[in-house]
């Protein structure tokens, strides 16, 4: 994804190709068919986009309430909901304005959001006014964008469920969501120094993913392993409840990522657009699919079984590498791209087991491991990316984002605690933190 | 959401200004280039919304599934299957008619639609022929009203769950959707007494839900609560047998909302049309994530704990609070608003239950309380809404709502009974109406 | 659907009246407006079609899932998750090309796309460039053409659950996507010889749907009915394990159909095309909510119950049934064409099992009976088809693609075989071929 607010000036470049016969034409202000259809277009985009990614939360969810134990079933879909709304009020309230300041940065950017009217343009707004903001509506940006910010927060539950406390996990959301993602996201969709250093990350390998994956990285290491996981030696599995609610999830993922990449191309209003997203559809599809596919022969080759949850998981790392760049990429690319991406995960689920980092849904390998991977992957496809500028972009983000995430976890650890009672680890949390099973009339076997 | 059909004069004006340059051109009869494509985005418009809003159907099948108990899914999967079947066909034969009635109100105009071609345009429909009819395809206007006429049965089945007889049911939810729902809407959306008095209800927090509420609390009424419930002056709560069913139904509800609330502004052909939509989707968000947090925040108070189906409910409920205005609001003016629905479902819940009134699902508290308290609080947001008119929308509905409502299931308990023999009850409505479990192989807690 | 690629010629035919006001004024190439907005509306329709149908894979899977026992729900969603990705690689690889040949048929043809950047425009291609390809992304037309290719494989897979082995399965998925489906439907999307027949299929009742009942008829009769299920002359029931599931994957497949047959009408640039594809989605929602009823009151009539599993199905074949002709028919003849179609699988499901076929889900009726049934009711509503031409259609169909898939079947049986041993379909697939249970904490009743 390219950076919004500070594009408008290049935006009107490339639109000027389809203004061109309305100029000459003369038209009266605000009666510019052409220019008018574009941004409707851009607009759209958005709002299809936006409500793709939006599904992503619901994907997060069932993937995560079918992969832990039924005992925590409740907790994991609370944590959910309760992520993305919450996810919701704190980015319009901070985290929008911090990343994509409207002219002045700092205290005042962000006080023009909370206090101001930044985020919409006014209701019935003229094509007149509308220029004023840049090439699409702010409105449709804002949701598109939001969506980007919860699906970073979904990213870390999934890794910490089964453990964390409720109220500790939904303070680092808070802060996660209004600060940490839209400040380093800014550095490179807010026009910021990364942008300028050359990296590349098209939807978000690094800015959203990656992100999610240290963050969670950062609360898995204070948290540590769920009771009995690491035992003598040996790692215990636990398997997922509801395999079908896994794999529900999964498709809803693969779906709203169509959003997520195509509408990352910011812009529908011009042939050479809509054929670009077009490719990314089509990259993200296949990249998916390679995940999946080369998850599914390396675990019977490795295993003599075909393991469903890596091939689940291997689809979802095949889209989270495309995703620094879906567009480039031939389609057998693409495929090959999101193959190595599942093939990671394959390999990466089992060492973090063996050096005792527990993630509950394989979020770390899937998210960060696979996010690195893409972002790398951007110097094999597009000409403009140099290998130094991924890895800076890599690197820095990572450090910023483990870093303060990890100060935060320890915070909260000291403050009010993260973890729940070895007690009410082992009844579940659904019965201990919610009152509350999420499937009350089925005995466990 | 505005009236149709009759609005076809003033969408004549609306799109005007982007004639402008094609006018001047004097382009050849059907070849009016600015004039075709907000033709087509209008259309457009109604389809994706329409398909969203088509979504919401399978949304309270989760949502009911979810939350009936495992012995009555079967019968809740088959009523939302059944209602949202037997809605499209009467919807079609009278209720469309009825509610935009083609020239003649009356008989004469619900025939035209029941034996004649009224609903859609002719094949192929040039460009001349399309002016006809109205700024948008009659039949994508066609597929997105049926799917409001849907949703309204939908509300009605949750409340009644459990206890109330299949076909029974079926027969209210025929007139509901042939009758009922459109004779009211068209008060408003038809462009009747009730739009003409001021009342403002955008996209139908009184004339979609809190019609499904009244309906539904009439029915409950009449049909008395479930064998048990209100025992020696004890509420027994009956838990939900499937919360990861509920979560998806309200995420898929969710979704659907952005196209519930977001087509009904009617137009999407010019950059202020465009710009509202965008708008209404980051506001339709904003209040369910204010709903969210508020009923999580509140359980979490007067609870001790926070209570998912109420902050499910809780999401629900700033949904419809925000549906009768999801324009005007600012996004911290949506937030709020849809917050309050959420406080209102929590004290709403436990309310109907001191009254003995039994709505499985939570249904009334949220589609009934959210819809009046979001259709007055577009007086707090839109200038142009008096208390009065508000306030005036919501008795007329209500009472002719509940009126009908009441006497057709009173007809129906007399005549053919409506309500399951005890021991059925018991047994559940699964084996004893339908022979058929939803889960026969998970032997129950 | 009509064939995509060689209709570029009539493709600038339909948009002439759009670019005519463009032409007069004679723009700078690349600078036309009009055409750049055909272009657009033509790809986006593509895009959003292509999602829908997309998401046709999730609900395959859930219904599948949904209606196997437990213990073979982890091997359903496998082959599903699988089963597509497969499709995505092996479509591109070859089955597009074959579909489409680029200048060349036969093997030239297949390899320039194998080898060649065939599929995808290059990254920001012009509009100048763009008018050499058609008049949409070819992007977007190839996302679009596989997830058709998907969804004929996903139709096999629920016949020959509970008992077929993976691999061997997914041997005969990549020869169904790269050949026998790409193949037969050259013949008539590709403008071949059933095409020049006047052998009419909008969407694919026959070139989808019957294929993949075909495919999976011809697997049915070399692999043989499950264990117990033809016994002493008697038929046991093996119910489905979810039917939560199967509720929503019906729901899933019924959204997805409004991309499956709105976007086959292939173009949205103009005022007649999108009236169209508002036609051809209300008549798919009435034809689905046709089926839906007529099932439910047919199996109230036949069996005093009606039966959900039946409902469903009807819901199926009445899409299944539309899918030739969803364009020209009224409201109430689609609605009719439907509820035949749901009549139709409440009395081939019983045949079948008569003739002891054991179609585990039912695919056999929904989508080759419903097909056939589709393909010739065609003919009551399309002036321009002939009976003659239609069994044509499905006749040359028929055979081709079940005496390939008899002999594909046949040589996978005998040398690889295609039946897991007789324990371990007793004791599930999802233990014996992938060590892992979809609902391990649930115990069976």
């Amino acid at each position: 994804m390219k950076f919004l607010k500070t594009l408008a000036p290049v935006a009107a470049l490339i639109a000027l190709p389809s203004l061109g016969l309305a100029q000459d034409d003369a038209p009266a202000p605000g009666v510019n068919a052409a220019t008018d259809t574009v941004f409707i277009f851009n607009s759209l985009l958005f709002l299809i986009g936006g409500f793709l990614v939006f599904w992503m939360a619901a994907g997060f969810s069932m993937l995560e309430a079918g992969l832990v134990r039924s005992k925590n079933v409740t907790m994991q879909l609370m944590k959910n909901v309760a992520l993305f709304s919450f996810a919701a009020i704190f980015y319009y309230l901070i985290g929008y304005n911090l990343m994509y300041p409207l002219g002045t940065w700092g205290i005042e950017g962000i006080l023009s959001g909370v206090w101001g009217p930044a985020v919409l343009e006014a209701v019935g707004v003229t094509a007149d006014a509308a220029d004023d903001y840049s090439y699409a509506s702010t409105g449709s940006d804002f949701f598109f964008q939001l969506m980007f910010c919860a699906t970073t927060a979904s990213i870390v539950s999934g890794t910490l469920a089964e453990r964390i406390k409720l109220w500790p996990f939904m303070m680092f959301i808070v802060v996660l969501t209004a600060i940490i993602y839209p400040l380093q996201a800014s550095w490179k969709w807010g026009g910021g120094f990364l942008d300028e250093a050359g990296f590349l990350d098209f939807a978000g390998s690094t800015v959203v993913h990656s992100v999610g994956g240290w963050a969670a990285l950062a609360g898995a290491l204070l948290l540590g392993p769920r009771i009995g996981k690491y035992k003598d030696g040996r790692v215990t599995p636990f398997p997922g409840s509801n395999l079908a609610l896994a794999t529900l999830g999964t498709f809803i993922l693969w779906l709203g990522w169509f959003g997520f990449n195509g509408a990352s191309q910011l812009a529908m209003g011009t042939v050479g657009d809509v054929a670009d997203i077009s490719r990314i559809f089509a990259n993200t599809n296949a990249a998916a699919a390679g995940g999946a596919v080369a998850a599914m022969i390396l675990t019977q080759l490795l295993y003599k079984k075909p393991d469903l949850t890596m091939v689940l998981n291997g689809a979802l790392a095949g889209l989270v590498s495309i995703t620094a760049e879906p567009l480039t990429p031939t389609l057998g690319a693409a495929t090959l791209i999101g193959a190595i991406g599942g093939i990671l995960v394959v390999f990466a689920v089992p060492f973090l087991d063996k050096i005792k980092i527990d993630d509950v849904v394989g979020a770390i390998p899937v998210h960060l491991v696979g996010g690195i991977w893409g972002t790398l992957a951007v110097v094999f496809t597009n000409g403009d990316a140099t290998l130094g500028a991924q890895l800076y972009g890599i690197v820095v983000v990572g450090i910023f984002t483990f870093v303060v995430s990890f100060v935060l976890w320890f915070i909260l650890k000291m403050v009010v605690g993260i973890r729940v009672s070895e007690e009410d680890e082992i009844n579940g949390l659904d019965m201990a933190e919610l009152g509350m099973e999420a499937y009350p009339e089925f005995s466990k076997g």
